[in-house]
């Protein structure tokens, strides 16, 4: 089945390495693929433009079925393989329950960080502002010990939603890669880093490992003071 | 079932309708539910943060299963109750791929919107921006002419991802209706006016309405000339 998918990424992009690693937990490797630049605008190219009409990456096709939202494609790769590979949503209600809040609560911290990560880039120089800037960091590190808390209860762990490796990780493990990447301090977050640490051995981890983090396994340190 | 349901709630709340909306659809009537004001800061009250450490609406149970994510809950009780009530997500792949996709640019619209709606709200006075501002509704104009175009599309509608009502409906119309009530123009969208008229007549709609906007039918113009 494979082989009827497409999928352009680009080296990095979280949203990207979502479908990535759902597609590598259920199975799905040889999908033909093209990483795209960013830098280049690769992204607003025919090719993406013609499946995708807002030019992001990801940009998925299955068969005829396009499904360019990382969430989306997800759930979809989850529901036409559902018995293939690693079951990523459980059947039991209340392990369900978790997945489904631990899932769409990443979203959050994904936005929290990005605010923090993308400030100069987003926001033109003459719109920018320290107090900006200082309040969004607040409300990055409160959503960071939300999910330490989260991390250090008893009953916790070792994946986002209790013992088992599911759509809750495929989903924010790459945000939270991403903060470590840009410096976020694992002495500050130790449940947080426990979690890299484990997650980042995975295979389908690995597999899908962004290739430019490997040739500059150094990012920059925009969260070290979060 | 939806005696062991418990909703805390706030009248107009996106994310809340969309829930409620769910449960409309999916024949659980009789939750036990709680309206909260916002402007009281019940969110903030400790029987929601027992609950919801966010402190947000919408908050919710199933007996022990709690999913705030207004997504989440959505997809949890679609889950849960599949055959009951209305199918908000379609087994055929090519019709599951579309309510996917769409529900997730769903929160893109929503995201364009409130950056709209809530700018003076969110942004102290010292760090607004007229070019903000303008930058702010020019995403917004363009997002709302993409959806424009998929309703406009020879195969589209009425519904947004087809002639069925789905989770894209649950999860978007509460947007759009928001949109509406804040001054969006009828005669510059005339498609998404169209899906407005229709759904805001579905039963599980008008009996989820906001009783706020019951008593004031009339908005603010916020986007207006958007």
């Amino acid at each position: 089945m494979a082989q009827d998918m497409l999928l352009f990424w680009g080296s990095g992009s979280p949203p990207c390495w979502k479908i990535m690693i759902a597609l590598e937990e259920k199975n799905l490797q040889g999908y033909h693929n093209k990483l795209l630049s960013f830098e280049k605008k690769d992204h607003k190219s025919k090719e993406v433009m013609d499946i995708n009409p807002r030019g992001q990456l990801p940009t998925f096709k299955h068969g005829n079925n396009v499904i360019n939202e990382s969430y989306g494609a997800c759930l979809y790769l989850e529901s036409q393989f559902k018995s293939q590979g690693t079951q990523l949503i459980p059947d039991i209600p209340l392990e369900q329950a978790l997945v489904y809040q631990r899932m769409f609560e990443g979203q959050t911290l994904q936005q929290k960080q990005s605010d923090v990560i993308y400030y100069t880039w987003r926001v033109p120089e003459a719109e920018r502002h320290d107090s900006t800037v200082k309040r969004n960091k607040e409300a990055l590190t409160a959503e960071l010990q939300l999910w330490e808390g989260y991390l250090s209860k008893p009953e916790a762990g070792p994946y986002l939603a209790g013992k088992a490796f599911t759509m809750a990780d495929v989903l924010c493990f790459p945000v939270i890669a991403y903060g470590f990447r840009f410096g976020l301090s694992q002495e500050k977050y130790p449940k947080l880093g426990q979690y890299y640490t484990l997650v980042k051995e995975r295979p389908s981890v690995t597999a899908s490992w962004p290739p430019h983090w490997l040739e500059n396994p150094q990012g920059m340190d925009t969260l070290k003071d979060v």
